[in-house]
């Protein structure tokens, strides 16, 4: 393709809105392109106007290289705020802007490009799935289903198109001193990098039922918030352990109480209480273990206080994923930045969630990157990406895909 | 008064709709009664269409008594619910049914009629300054009000006409065995009682100010939730000591935390969060030692932790009040109780408020009882009081006022 048909598709997928949800409009688009461009494709419905797609070429008998990227786009916050408004791309001074430019549109359309300029080029001689997920931003809901019907099972590696450069050298700096990317002490030479690796997380509530009585006669009732705050004083003694388990790349798993309610009115002892928790995790300390630590936990108050009636509400567990920042793998990442970019980058951990976490779950042997055009503008009012690192990412994309088939 | 009369006195004010307002139905109807029985009337202004009125009688040289009682109702929960409709009093097999017959239309009828028929009686030599008041059942607003203004400066005592008896004697054990009404051992008689004490209350909040921040990375910002829980500890260790003293009629303070709520995204370091607090006293801890120990041990908090911001919000402050259960003005109650029903009764603590609250902070030397001919009933759909009782009470009202001025 040339340049003017790479921006147009990017242009074209920003217009459709995508807010979580109505992604069959992404899923058809790239289905059209695909096809036009001979590579088969398949429609996995996971709701009313909501599709996953996959796009397979096949051009050997080695492994299979997974391309993934999300369809869905977060809200727009306040449509007013925006210059151009979220879904009109504008071209301006080399960016362009629009919801889902950084996050992810751009690293999908690069992606789908990639593909297509492969399946093109007579010398390409492997396997890539191309995989578009509906509902990442609200729970990886598609990498989800598709983990669970097998799609993840034949990969062996994966490039997730997840903004991972940065608007400036500076911003770079500031996320690493701010401890939001890990580089375990490396300095950036660039705005550019990629992510070995980023937390897993855990969300839970856990509810405590107690019995409603006034508050003069407190011992009528069983106040369920006291109860339950018994149980976040346990859970700290836990936390304050648990946190001593670093990885090299990602550091320590990070837990917070987030949300707590209980009781409604002054004058009466409260039956209910509930609390929710965010565990950002790290493969060292495993989502099923945390989960089984914390069971036993509710089991162990429960069973020693007869008034003590806690329960455990799974809300999410979305796996860490890391790749060995010093694997093949991952030096054929860096590689390929450097034939393209002539620079050195940064594999560096970060803390936010991927499809990837559902992927690797299915397959936890799966090589993961994550690497995209976007940068922190993503989720933000006039979202934008650098018309540059957008074209770049393609070239970056089939390199890789040729040094992984070179091997 | 004939039994007609007195009965209708109450009909009328049971139509009279006083829910947490309109209370110048009440003081109108009162005033209007009163006037036309040569008493003199003072409406006192709370907020448009809320009167408390005091009436006053002077037939001598000695002490002031109080009468007093309150003219709002609380809400009806559900209309349809109740056989009649809650402002429509009906008599039924000795039941009068309607909102407030017990809590406390029917007490506060009863020591209108009676300061009435005191007035007339040309024996009487004593003073007598009724008050009723808005908003009792909302924070005592109405006395609270008046106490501020000197009403209850020259009172020496005070009889407060909230519902005191049970509807039966099966009842009154059940409220003794279950700690609602303190005995301190005694058995009652009778399903009729007088209360010589009723704890106080101190209602509170602890708001913690903190700073949001990703969950990603929670050093970056105060989890507000969590400097909450490390007061709620410190606060329990403080309880546990406070529940030592205890008070002979009316037994031990009883904390409770009643409403805690932080956070509103699982994904987001909660930057508020807020607990309230209920404290049922005892004159033993007053009110004012407890809110200065829990200002201290909040600015002790605050100093030692420089990523602690906690606030403290007094919300009211209502006294205990105790006249003692063998002093002459409570042997006189027993006495006038003994003479119109021939039967012992016990005087006994209980847990809720009243008026008496604030007229005791006002004037902290005032003899007080709480008698009156209503129930537990109080509060609940079709509720209602015995015609008997209201009646007999006129009676027992009577004989008090005359005991205490023969003294």
């Amino acid at each position: 393709m040339d340049k003017a048909q790479r921006l147009s598709v990017l242009d074209d997928l920003i217009k459709l809105e995508t807010v979580n949800g109505d992604e069959e409009k992404v899923a058809n688009y790239l289905k059209e392109l695909f096809e036009k461009n001979g590579i088969e494709t398949e429609l996995n419905k996971y709701d009313e106007n909501r599709y996953n797609l996959i796009a397979t070429i096949k051009k050997g008998d080695g492994p299979i290289l997974g391309f993934t990227g999300h369809e869905d786009v977060v809200a727009t916050v306040d449509d007013e705020a925006w210059n151009y408004g979220p879904f009109n791309p504008k071209h301006i001074d080399g960016k362009i802007f629009g919801r889902g430019s950084s996050d992810m549109k751009g690293g999908l359309a690069a992606l789908a490009i990639s593909l297509i300029e492969l399946n093109e080029d007579p010398d390409f001689k492997g396997n890539i799935k191309f995989i578009a997920t509906v509902g990442e931003e609200v729970g990886e809901i598609g990498a989800e289903k598709l983990s669970k019907e097998g799609y993840a099972d034949d990969l062996n590696a994966l490039i997730v198109g997840e903004p991972s450069n940065s608007s400036s050298r500076l911003v770079m700096e500031k996320l690493i001193d701010s401890g939001l990317i890990e580089t375990n002490g490396a300095k950036p030479e660039t705005r550019i990098a990629a992510f070995c690796a980023h937390k897993g997380s855990v969300t839970y509530k856990v509810v405590s039922h107690g019995r409603a009585a006034h508050s003069s006669m407190p011992e009528v009732g069983i106040n369920a918030l006291d109860n339950l705050i018994t149980y976040y004083n346990k859970q700290n003694e836990y936390f304050s352990e648990l946190i001593k388990t670093e990885d090299d790349v990602l550091g320590t798993t990070k837990p917070s109480v987030t949300v707590l309610n209980s009781g409604k009115q002054e004058n009466t002892i409260p039956d209910y209480a509930e609390m929710t928790v965010k565990i950002r995790t790290i493969p060292e300390y495993s989502n099923d273990k945390i989960i089984a630590d914390l069971e036993e936990m509710i089991d162990k108050l429960n069973q020693a206080d007869p008034r003590m009636k806690l329960e455990f509400k799974l809300l999410s567990s979305n796996w860490p994923v890391k790749t060995d920042i010093n694997s093949d793998f991952m030096k054929l990442v860096r590689a390929s930045y450097k034939d393209v970019l002539g620079v050195n980058i940064l594999t560096v951990g970060a803390p936010g969630g991927t499809d990837a976490s559902k992927f690797v779950q299915a397959n936890p042997d799966l090589d993961v990157v994550v690497a995209g055009p976007g940068n922190e503008s993503a989720h933000q009012v006039n979202e934008f990406i650098f018309e540059d690192d957008y074209l770049q990412y393609i070239s970056i994309y089939k390199t890789m895909a040729r040094k992984y088939f070179e091997k």
